[in-house]
């Protein structure tokens, strides 16, 4: 089966975003039940924040942009070099306001 | 409590932002008992990229890398635009290639 692709297999980036693909699903639809717990608290921000505003607030949006942020954020979990002060970059980290959402 | 702070919350990002900022902590804590699922997986996808590439390879990185694709394109979930076609969405969007991880 694998002889049939055409990537290239000593590129460590390619071998791990082949596997990284093939995971994608599963890690979705663990991550949708994660955000699911959360999706209320979305909502009745969007729902105040429309009151608040007015009518034209695209509640949809704003829910789907603030997962998008939760996600981008988490990334700081897996931070680039160093790998032991995890938990403390978090608790430094997300203090910051969200950058661009890279969507 | 709420009167010491000097956000505008008449900014809807703004107000979606803190709530997205009060529960990042939890979210990511749910998100990391995501990944250790997985964890497996990519530490064994790591130690072949080792084996075939040579010592300089670092397994960390790399899994941390792949962790952060893996949330990058988690965030398909959440389309800007229409929301109906989430699913759809994703099985077709999950076969493109990476783009850059902007973490």
């Amino acid at each position: 089966r694998r002889s049939h692709m055409t990537v290239s297999y000593t590129d460590p980036q390619v071998s791990m975003d082949l596997l990284r693909a093939v995971l994608q699903p599963s890690f979705n639809d663990d991550i949708m039940a994660v955000f699911r717990k959360y999706q209320k608290f979305f909502e009745k921000a969007a729902q105040n924040v429309k009151v608040n505003v007015g009518d034209e607030v695209q509640t949809d949006q704003l829910i789907k942009e603030a997962c998008r942020n939760v996600l981008e954020h988490a990334k700081q979990l897996f931070p680039e070099g160093e790998v032991k002060k995890v938990r403390a970059e978090i608790a430094i980290k997300r203090t910051r306001p969200a950058d661009d959402d890279c969507s």
